[in-house]
């Protein structure tokens, strides 16, 4: 298991741990100066018809693009609109190009409006990211398959445990020629108890890891996650067990906390991050 | 698959869904009038010093009791906290066999306050359960292993799937004696991506099945249950599967709703639980 102490350069900000609320080059200026190497922006920090610009602020920052987040809702209750998400979700894979990210993670979405059809919605969700392929080969873009928390699983997304999510790279990917891997994030996961047989069957396809703390008393499931080493999440041992399914990428914080880590000055929120990277990490 | 329409006596009030308002007398009268055969009381509701009177009443409203709610929690961060959570669950298996309940409902519990020891509190939590097979065998009351939604996990219970309560029927009671079960909870495992091979898993071992629904916009995790209809679980689906499986017993409606359910007046709770039930599941 690597020493991250001291190791900025391993270790990744996830611009949703700021809360978007500065223009990209700013944000890459900041995350930079604590030391950080790598970023991972959102599509709405981003003009997606002329990516170049902000590429070329984070490449002057001195920084590494990790991933880009993220791929739009693909389930929908007509064809028109499962069109559009693979539409949004190609310019994503040719944003992502542009911006050196080697990964589009894929938050895949929750039931369309209306429906009850669980089976049908992940059948939609499949076929739309298949759909996608001719793009990743063309734009040498990998998907992460991000498993969220089954609390989202109405709204954001059916792909709910890492096992699901190696199944799904097993049909989309039979190959195994890694165009789809997996996002772990201990958020999302940590609560499974099918996880470390997971991480060991995820081995050669973890393309990022993503880490935050849950916390006993959450008041907002999607908008309150705790800082790393404020929560109940054993980070280190799931690090140990990523690290040891051979991951080599840097570490890297998300956090959504519209209650608290947004509400405070960016550069804190970013000297915690690099304090708790090393500390609980 | 049964057809619930009319038959009330193939349905039960968990009281949890009227937010133990009243005496279990009141409450168990009122849940009679509208033509419910099934109750399934809290432990607030009885007095375990002597639930000989709760038992009379609930017998003379004319009503089976389906099942007794819950196990306290088990994990706990000394012997002591773990020998008192038995001992208080041994009572609630004695006040059970006189309620005439044949099933108490086992909520195990989340991380002792401090742990991330994930894997050390569901061990605490197995070798609990295991301790009360004995008084198991005395009163007659078999355990139904209840997996909470994942969102429970820190603080409710380390028991997050059907398959997970399966693999722990399989452990504590190998020879399938009939002693441990599952309680199948809508609300808790509709998200899960292998739902239905484990319902199919589970004959013989389904102990209860409850109903509510999983708001698109839910406002609390814990106390925002919807009113079946109301949600985007396809109810009809589930109990056909859990029939399918061998299950028998009523459908039992449990909704924790501060914010709605509970601030209406008992009675049009339960005239609109019949009427749902009827309609949705």
């Amino acid at each position: 298991m690597r020493d991250l102490n001291g190791r900025g350069d391993l270790c990744c900000i996830n611009t949703a741990t700021l809360g978007y609320r500065e223009a990209i080059e700013t944000t890459a200026a900041r995350i930079a100066e604590q030391g950080f190497g790598w970023i991972t922006p959102w599509r709405q920090e981003i003009d997606e018809t002329k990516p170049q610009a902000a590429a070329s602020a984070i490449r002057a920052a001195g920084l590494k693009v990790n991933a880009y987040c993220r791929t739009a809702y693909f389930a929908a209750n007509d064809a028109a609109g499962r069109r559009a998400a693979i539409d949004s979700n190609r310019r994503a894979l040719e944003a992502a190009a542009v911006l050196g990210a080697p990964v589009l993670v894929a938050v895949v979405g929750g039931l369309p409006p209306g429906s009850r059809d669980i089976d049908d919605a992940r059948a939609q969700i499949l076929d739309g990211l298949a759909a996608l392929q001719p793009a990743m080969q063309e734009t040498g873009v990998r998907i992460a398959l991000e498993p969220l928390h089954p609390v989202y699983a109405a709204d954001r997304s059916l792909l709910n445990t890492l096992d699901q999510a190696l199944d799904w790279c097993d049909t989309l990917d039979p190959s195994r020629d890694g165009h789809f891997g997996v996002a772990i994030d201990a958020y999302h996961v940590w609560w499974d108890p099918a996880l470390m047989p997971a991480i060991a069957r995820a081995a050669g396809r973890i393309l990022a890891l993503h880490v935050c703390d849950w916390l006993v008393q959450t008041r907002d499931p999607l908008q309150d996650r705790g800082m790393m080493g404020d929560g109940v999440i054993d980070l280190r041992r799931l690090r140990a067990a990523v690290e040891r399914a051979g991951f080599g990428g840097p570490v890297e914080v998300e956090i959504f906390s519209r209650l608290d880590w947004w509400a405070r000055p960016a550069d804190e929120t970013l000297r915690i991050c690099r304090e708790r990277l090393f500390a609980c990490c």
